[in-house]
C-alpha cells in the first residue's frame, strides 16, 4: 500500500481550514436572502412573573418594524429533550430574567432592537426561587404549575419544583461500608460555567408561500433543531427543512434549540426571511449554561489500598427549564465511581427547577463537576493510607474485562497505559524535586477519567460518482472539532484513495441520513461506524462490477491504492473506480451508493425504566484518560498557575492525531477555566457578568507553556478502525487534578470551584492558622 | 377508505401553485449571494473560424470587470451525452454564429456586457457548411477535425461531418413490397423549432476556498449538469454540488449543459459567486433548437386495407455539436412505423454536423417531425383505398400483445380506446356535415401516435419523520409539468394519508438519489416506481413497529386512512404514524427511511451495439394517443385556423387528471405552433428571428376555442398505480393531423412545415390550376 492508502492515522489539517483561515467560511451570520429582515429579542426583566397584557402597537408603528411576536402568537406546543416544558417564547409566564418574551423583525438590526424597546408588557410579579435546595422545600413557589401534565420521555418522579430524580445502586452497600478501614465524607460545590463558543447563537428562517420553512442555524444537530422547532410551533416536520452552515463551536450549547423557534415565528408572521444573531451578552443570558452541582461524596477503602464503597448524592440546579438536566444527572451518577472497581456503590440525585437561565449539556456532561469531588477523595484516601495517589489509582483501576458501575461491559480499556504514560512523561516519581519560584508553592496533582462515546442513531450515505470521486453525507455537524475530516479519512482509507477525493456534504434534513447530533463524544465512533460500513458497501458493489469487467471471481480481486481494483497476482489486470463508476452509471442507473444506519442501543432510553441513561445498554464504548498537572500557587495572592500538563487519552485509534491533540489541548484549557477562573455569577436573579470583560475565560496568556498530549490506542473491537470518542474526556479530570496539585503544594483542600485567588488565599490563611 | 386515502386520481393543483401565482417562487435569476458578480457572454461573429489570438486587456481594464475567461482558460475536457465533442467554451475554433467564445464577470450585468464588447479576438475564417446534405459531401470543410478521436458512448459510424448513422430493419422487406397493391413514396421537410421555455437559461456558481463549487441552475437534470460541467472542466465530480431552484419549463432545452460550465469557469477565475441569465435573444441563439428533418417515407398496403411495408430514410441537421442528435435519430427511426402492424420495415438515417446552433432534445424527440410524413401517408393510402382514415388506422393499429417495430413487447395498449374516444367525441362520422365560414374551407383530420416512458435510472428516498409526516426526495426536477405533485400523490396514496402531509425535497446532487432527468416522458413512470417501492418499504417498517406495539402479527394489521395502522376487525386497536415514528426514533435511531432504485434496462445503451436506443430492452412502456382536429383555411390568404381539437391519450392511469390535461393541452398548442407558424430562420449563417416579436409562437388568441382532452387508462402492469408517461405524446401527431385536415378541406397535400399562409396559398393556387 502506498501513501495514498494510509488515510487513517494521518496528521491532516481540517478539510475546511483554508476557508476558516481566509475568513471566507460562511457562518449563519454571513448568510443573506432577498428581502431579509433582522430580528431582535426582548428579554424578561423579571425572574418569575405572569404576563398580564402585551401592548405592541408602538413597536409596530416604529420605523422599519414589520412584525412583532409574543407568547400570544405561539401555539401551546412545548419542546424539550426529556421533559417537554418549554414554549417557543415565554407564554403566560416568565421564568428567568432575560427569558425571551417578545421579538421583533425589522429592516435593520437597530430598528429591530428599537422596536423591542417600545413593546410594553404588564407583568404580575411572583416570588422567585433562585436556590435549588429552597426550590425543593415544601411551599416553595411553583415554577411549572403544569409539570404533572407535561409530556416526558420517561417519568423520573417529577413533582413540584423537582425536575427529576435518579438512583443507581450496585452491590451490598451496608456490607461494603463495614469492610472499610478509612472513610471520607465531604460536600462539594461547583459553579455554573458558560459555553462561550466563538460563534454566538444565530438562525435564519425563510418561508415559501406554500408554508414550508427553510431554517439555517448554528447547531450541533440539524435533526434536533427540526424536532424542537416543530414540537413547540406545532409545525409538521415535513414542512421544516433545517440546514447547517459552518458552526463556530458548541460545547453543548447548540445541541437543543436556542433562537430557532423565535426566528421561525418571525418569518411566519412577517412572511419574509428573518435572521437573528445574538449579541455576546444575549448568548450568555438567554441560551444555557453548564450545571452548578452541590454534592456529597463518601468513599471508603481498606488499609491495603483497595477501594470498597462509594456513595454520591447530588443536587443540581436545572434552571427554569429541564433541557438536558435529567441526562446530565443520570450520566454524572453513572460516572461517579470513576474508572475504579468498588465492591458496592450508590449514586443518587435530583434536579431542581429554579428561576434562573436553564442549564444543559456542557462538555463532560456532568463529569467535570462530579470528578471535582470524587477524584479529590481518591487522592485524599491514598494520602491517608500512605500510598502514592498514582499507584493507588493504578491498583484500583478497572482492568480490561471488568464491568462499569451499573454492570455494563467494557470492550477496550487503555486506562493503565494512560496512567503509565503520564507517570513517565511528567516525571511523577521525581515530583518532590520540583523547585517553586520565589513566593510560590509548587505541586503536582493528577486525576483519571473515562467517557462513553456511543449514543443513539446515526447514518451515512456514500456515493461514488461517475468519475470515481466520492461524496460522503452523514448529517453530522462539524462544529469545529474536525469530524468532517476524520469521517472523510475513514472513507478514504476504506477505498484506499486520498482524502482529497472525498467531499463531505453539509447537514440537511431533506438529504442527509439521520444523525442524533454532535454531542456525547459520539461522532467519530458512531458516525464513523456508519461511514465505514457504507463505504464498504460501495466497495462491495465496485468489486461486483470489477469481477464482471475483469472476468474473475470477487475473491480473486484486491483493492489497490489510488482507486483501483485488480486481479490478485496480476499487476497489469485492473480497473479504475472511474471505469467502474461509468459502467455502473448505465448498468445500475446512477452512482454506486452505499448507505448504513447504526443505532447504539434499542433500550438506551426505555420509557419503562425510570433511570434512563443511568441504566444503559449492556455494553459500552469507553475512552479513558489520565492527567497530571504541575502548578504553582502564589502565597501572597492565592493565585494558582498551571505550569505544565500531561494528558494521556485512550481514543482507541487516533484517526487524525492532530485533531485528537486539538481536542485534548482545548479540553484542558476549558477545564482549566472551570477550575480557576470561570463562573457565571448571579446577582440576585440577574446574571451579573455576561460579557467577555467580566467573565474570566483563560486567554492564551493564561494557558500553560506546556500541554503535553499523549494518544493511547486500545482499539475498540467494533470501532471504526478501532476508534473511540475524544471530544469531552480531556476536560473531565482537569479541575480535580489542579485541586489535587494545590493540595500537594499547600496541604489545603478546596471543596468549591473555581479556585479563585480569593478562595485559595482564604484557605491558605485558614490552613496557616 | 375515506377521501384522505384517495390521492391517486385526485385533480389537484400543483403543490407549488401558490408560490408561482404570487410571483414568489425563486428561479435561478432570483438568487443572490454576497459579493456576487454578473456574467455576460461574447458570441462568435463567424460560423466557422479558427481562433488566432485573444486580447482581453481592454476588457479587464473596464469598470467593474473582475474576470474574463476564454478558451485559453478552459481545459481540453469535452462533454456530450453521446459524443464528447464540446468544450466548456469555444477553444481553438468556433463552429456557429453566436457560439460563446469569451465571457466576463463584472459587478453589474451592464458592466459585464460592456466588458464583452471590449474583448478583441482575431479569427481565421473557414468556409462554413450550413446544409446537412452538403456537409456529407466529399470534400466538405470538416467541422470537427478530431471527430475520430472523440470519446463516444457508442460508435455509430461517425466520420467526416457525419455525426452518426443508424439502421433498423425487420422482416423480409423485398417480399413485403411485392405484396403491396398501393405504394406511396414522398419526401418531407420539417423546420427547426425553438424550445421557448418561459424561463431563459441561467446559472449561479459559488466556489468555496477549498475549491468546492456549488452550482444552481435551470435544468432538467441536476445530475446531467454535474456530469457535463465536470467532464468539460475536468473537475472531480465530488467537488461540484448541483442544485435546482424552480425551473420555468425545459422541453429538452435544459437537459444537457447550457451556460453552467461558463459560469463555473467565471466563478473559479474570479473567486467570487457569479450569476448569468441569458437574454431571450441569447436563449434562442446559443443554447439549442429542435431538429430540422429531411426525410423520405415509403408506405405500402394491400387493397383490403392491410398495411404491409414501410421504409424511412432520414437526414437530420445536427448543428455544430452532437448533443442528443444520435438519440433523436435512433428514436425517430424506431417510432417511424407508428403504432401500426407492418409485415416488414426499414428505417435508416444519419445526422450531419453543420455550422449552425446545435439541435437537441425537444418534446417528442423526433416524433413530431417523422409523424408529419408518416401519418400523412397513412391518410393518403386510406383515401387511395377508399377507406375511412380513422377506420383504416383502427384496423391496422397494434393490438394488445403485439410487439413494437424492433421486436419490443408492449405491456399495455389503449390505442383502440383512444381512437374510439376521439371518433365519438369529435363527431368524426358526421364531419361532412360541418359548415365552413364564408370564404373558408373546413375539414377534419386525424393522427395517432405512441411514446415510450421509461429510460435509465431513478431513485427515491422516503422519510417518515417523528411526527408521522413525510419528506420525499427523488432528485427529479419539476420543470413546471407537476411531477412533484404527482410523486407526492403516489407516496400519499401508498400510506393512505393526505398529500399535504408529504413535502418534496428539491434536487441536490449531495442529498438526492440519482435521477437521470426530467426527459423522455419518464418521471411519472420511472421515478413513480421508485417512490411507490420506497414508500412501501417505509410502510413495511411501520407495520413491524405496529405489530410489536399492538402485539399482533403483521398479517393481522391493516393500513387505515389518516396515518394509522390497526388490527383487522378491531376498530379501536390502532396506532398512529406519529406514535410509530416516535418509537422508531429511539429504536431505529431516526426516522423510518425507505429507499429504492429502479433502472429501466441494463442494455438500453450497450457500447457493443451500435444502434443504441434503436435496439432497446426487450420490453417497453408505451403510451398511446389519437387526435382529431377541425380546421378552417381562409381561401384568400391560405391561413389555417384550428377550431377544435380532440386529443385522447392512454396514460395508463392518470395520477392527477388535471396535470395530465395540462400536458395534453400544452402539447397540442406547442404542436400547433410547429404545424403552422414557428420556425427558426437562418439568414445565411445567422439566426434572423431570435426574438418573441419575430419568432411566431402561438398566443392565447391563436389557440382553438376547444381543446378537448380525454384520458384513457390502460394500466401498465408494472407502472406505479398503472401510470405511464404523458409529457410528450400529445405533441407528436398534431402537425400531421392538421396537415390531414388541410388536405380533407382543400384536397391539397403539403410536405413542408410550417403550414404558413404563404405556403398553403401557393399550394391552393397550384392545386386550383
Amino acid at each position: 500500500m502506498n501513501a495514498a492508502a494510509l488515510q487513517v492515522g494521518r496528521r491532516l489539517p481540517r478539510l475546511e481550514a483554508d476557508q476558516k483561515l481566509s475568513g471566507r467560511a460562511r457562518y449563519t451570520a454571513d448568510l443573506d436572502l432577498h428581502g431579509m429582515l433582522h430580528g431582535a429579542i426582548l428579554g424578561s426583566p423579571h425572574a418569575h412573573a405572569r404576563i398580564v397584557r402585551y401592548n405592541i402597537s408602538k413597536a409596530l408603528a416604529a420605523p422599519g418594524v414589520v412584525a412583532v411576536v409574543t407568547g400570544a402568537d405561539c401555539p401551546d406546543g412545548k419542546m424539550g429533550p426529556f421533559i417537554k416544558d418549554e414554549h417557543a417564547i415565554a407564554k403566560g409566564k416568565v421564568r428567568f430574567v432575560g427569558e425571551p418574551v417578545a421579538a421583533v423583525a425589522a429592516a435593520t438590526p437597530a430598528q429591530a432592537r428599537h422596536g423591542c424597546a417600545l413593546i410594553e408588557i404588564d407583568y404580575q410579579e411572583l416570588p422567585a426561587v433562585l436556590d435549588p435546595a429552597q426550590a425543593l422545600e415544601e411551599g416553595a413557589p411553583l415554577i411549572h404549575d403544569g409539570l404533572a401534565g407535561y409530556e416526558k420521555i420517561y417519568d423520573a418522579g417529577s413533582s413540584g419544583n423537582k425536575c427529576c430524580r435518579t438512583v443507581i445502586e450496585q452491590g451490598d452497600l451496608a456490607a461494603a461500608w463495614r469492610k472499610c478501614d478509612v472513610v471520607l465524607d465531604q460536600e462539594y460545590r461547583t459553579q455554573p460555567q458558560a459555553h462561550l463558543s466563538m460563534e454566538p447563537c444565530a438562525a435564519l428562517a425563510d418561508i415559501d408561500p406554500a408554508g414550508r420553512v427553510t431554517l439555517w442555524s448554528a447547531n450541533q444537530s440539524v435533526f434536533r433543531v427540526q424536532a424542537n422547532v416543530c414540537e413547540c410551533l406545532q409545525l409538521p416536520m415535513s414542512r421544516l427543512r433545517c440546514l447547517t452552515p459552518h458552526v463556530g463551536g458548541g460545547f453543548g450549547n447548540k445541541m437543543e434549540a436556542h433562537v430557532q423557534p423565535i426566528v421561525v415565528m418571525l418569518a411566519i408572521k412577517s412572511g419574509r426571511p428573518v435572521k437573528l444573531v445574538l449579541s455576546r451578552e444575549e448568548d450568555f443570558e438567554i441560551v444555557r449554561g453548564g450545571h452548578p452541582f452541590r454534592f456529597r461524596v463518601k468513599t471508603g477503602a481498606k488499609k491495603d489500598g483497595t477501594l470498597v464503597a462509594r456513595e454520591v448524592d447530588v443536587l443540581i440546579d436545572g434552571g427554569a427549564y429541564a433541557d438536558d438536566s435529567p441526562g446530565v444527572l443520570a450520566f454524572a451518577l453513572r460516572m461517579s465511581c470513576g474508572p475504579y472497581r468498588f465492591m458496592a456503590a450508590k449514586a443518587q440525585g435530583a434536579v431542581a427547577y429554579t428561576n434562573k437561565l436553564r442549564f444543559g449539556a456542557f462538555r463532560g456532561f456532568g463529569q467535570p463537576q462530579i470528578h471535582f469531588g470524587c477524584e479529590q477523595q481518591i487522592d485524599q484516601i491514598a494520602v491517608a493510607l500512605g500510598i502514592d495517589p498514582l499507584e493507588f489509582r493504578r491498583c484500583n483501576a478497572l482492568r480490561p474485562g471488568e464491568t462499569w458501575f451499573g454492570g455494563q461491559s467494557v470492550a477496550s480499556n487503555g486506562l493503565k497505559e494512560c496512567i503509565d504514560k503520564v507517570e513517565i512523561e511528567s516525571g511523577w516519581r521525581r515530583r518532590s524535586a520540583l523547585v517553586a519560584s520565589p513566593g510560590k508553592k509548587r505541586g503536582m496533582g493528577m486525576g483519571t477519567t473515562a467517557h462513553i462515546s456511543a449514543l443513539l442513531g446515526t447514518g451515512a450515505i456514500v456515493r461514488m460518482l461517475e468519475d470515481g470521486t466520492i461524496v460522503l453525507n452523514t448529517g453530522a455537524t462539524d462544529i469545529g472539532q474536525g469530524s468532517d475530516t476524520v469521517l472523510a479519512q475513514m472513507c478514504a482509507q476504506t477505498l484506499a484513495i486520498d482524502v482529497a477525493k472525498v467531499a463531505v456534504a453539509s447537514p440537511d434534513t431533506d438529504g442527509s441520513p439521520y444523525n442524533w447530533g454532535t454531542t456525547a463524544s459520539r461522532v467519530t465512533y458512531t458516525t464513523g461506524r456508519s461511514v465505514v460500513a457504507a463505504t464498504g458497501e460501495v466497495l462491495r458493489q465496485a468489486k461486483d462490477h470489477a469481477s464482471e469487467m475483469l472476468e474473475c471471481g470477487v475473491a480473486d480481486l484486491e483493492l489497490r491504492p489510488g482507486g483501483k481494483i485488480g486481479v490478485k497476482g496480476a499487476s497489469g489486470l485492473e480497473v479504475t473506480f472511474q471505469a467502474i463508476s461509468r459502467r455502473a452509471h448505465w448498468r445500475s442507473g446512477g452512482p454506486l451508493v452505499g448507505s448504513h444506519t447504526w443505532v447504539y442501543s434499542q433500550d438506551t432510553v426505555d420509557p419503562k425504566r425510570a433511570t434512563a441513561i443511568g441504566n444503559p445498554a449492556r455494553s459500552g464504548v469507553f475512552s479513558f484518560g489520565a492527567l497530571v498537572v504541575d502548578v504553582e500557587i502564589e502565597e501572597a495572592t492565592g493565585k494558582v498557575e498551571v505550569l505544565r500538563a500531561w494528558s494521556a487519552v485512550d481514543v482507541g485509534r487516533a484517526i487524525n492525531p492532530q485533531a485528537v491533540e486539538g481536542q485534548i489541548e482545548g479540553a484542558f484549557v476549558q477545564g482549566m477555566g472551570f477550575a480557576l477562573t470561570e463562573e457565571m455569577v448571579w446577582d440576585g436573579a440577574r446574571l451579573s457578568n455576561p460579557t467577555m470583560m467580566d467573565y474570566k475565560a483563560p486567554t492564551s496568556a493564561d494557558t500553560p507553556y506546556e500541554i503535553n498530549s499523549y494518544i493511547v490506542e486500545a482499539p475498540e473491537p467494533d470501532g471504526p478502525y478501532g476508534a473511540k470518542g475524544a471530544g469531552e474526556i480531556g476536560m473531565n479530570a482537569v479541575a480535580a487534578a489542579i485541586a489535587n496539585a494545590v493540595s500537594a503544594a499547600t496541604g489545603v483542600r478546596l471543596n468549591s470551584l473555581p479556585l479563585t485567588p480569593e478562595r485559595v488565599l482564604r484557605a491558605l490563611m485558614e490552613h496557616g492558622e
